[in-house]
């Protein structure tokens, strides 16, 4: 998607939020119209020392900012056992993924990783530290996980999941794990575990 | 802000996002049109299994989420002293802050630190581990702050900033700290530099 200029530097496309089709949930098309009053926007740099081009509104002059969301999940064990869900949605559907989605308004990470391990999985966790801080910064996100202890082996995966199971470490389908922060994440606790001790990864994925 | 729905169940104004006068940076308006087309939007729960009231466009059916927004900084050492930068913009004018802002598109948590520091300090760092992860519920942001360590004592305050000093810890102005998330890293900080040990820190502010 190139951006083009016209002879005032304004863009009529983002530069910034380029489309990535291998990856329906990671999609975010370019601000057209004006959350404020719907006129349509111009891309430019703001007048307000601002460096970057942005969806400004001609009419009211409101800047749009489009800023990077955050994925919020957990890695609820159960004994030696870890919980994985099967993806009843694109993007990824039919693969495998620890529960996890976009964090949302009026909560705090560890309460979004708990709210999306209820609604993907039915599973009731009593909440550890935070594990693993993934940025995925070519599609604008940062992937967090907390570790959790399963209070039952019993699920009731929402409609989001096909499936919920319990996998030992030489159970994973690891070729079929739907999203690489998942399978880091997955690798970096079973390293861990086998050392005895739990820490924080943060990792950049490419 | 009153929430006023209709016989249908739509919305007018949006639940969950109300304002916070108390800081201007803080505050987001609800979505009124929609950026693909520009039509005025209504607010209701989407039909695709969803729980939560969107802002949902009547002509062209997009759905507009709104999520939380993260702020990246440093707490940039040079020897004993930390690097505090004055306010030159609202909100908290004239108060004093490490060095932070709101994270890009296209960049790491990390990348969005450094970027920040040197925007308002003009200081040049060598980056170090996360150091406190930061909830801000009630205003939908996620505060991220790493160590850094100086690798000089000049700095070129940006245009966001009346003067960039350092502070040893009896000189912190605590009562001018622009934001709460600010003082408490502070004092994290210097807590675990007299116990020696700098951790991870995870905190809800209210």
């Amino acid at each position: 998607m190139p951006a083009m200029a016209d002879a005032t530097g304004m863009q009529t496309l983002p530069p910034l939020c380029a489309p990535f089709p291998e990856n329906r949930m990671t999609f975010r098309s370019p601000i057209k119209h004006c959350r404020e009053c719907g006129t349509a926007v111009v891309y430019r740099i703001p007048d307000d020392g601002d460096t970057k081009p942005r969806a400004v509104c001609p009419a009211c002059h409101t800047i749009h900012y489009e800023n990077p969301l955050n994925v919020v999940g957990t890695v609820p064990v159960w004994r030696d056992k870890v919980l994985l869900c099967r993806r009843a949605i694109e993007p990824r559907l039919g693969k495998w993924t620890l529960p996890a989605g976009f964090m949302e308004l009026n909560e705090t990470t560890a309460q979004g990783a708990e709210r999306e391990t209820d609604e993907e999985a039915g599973a009731q966790i009593q909440m550890g530290p935070l594990f693993s801080l993934l940025n995925v910064s070519h599609v604008g996100q940062v992937h967090l996980f907390y570790l959790a202890k399963l209070l039952s082996d019993e699920f009731h995966p929402g409609y989001e999941t096909l499936e919920a199971r319990l996998f030992g470490e030489d159970e994973i389908p690891w070729d079929e794990i739907a999203f690489r922060t998942v399978k880091t994440t997955l690798e970096r606790f079973f390293a861990d575990r086998k050392a005895g001790q739990f820490g924080l990864h943060c990792v950049d994925i490419d």
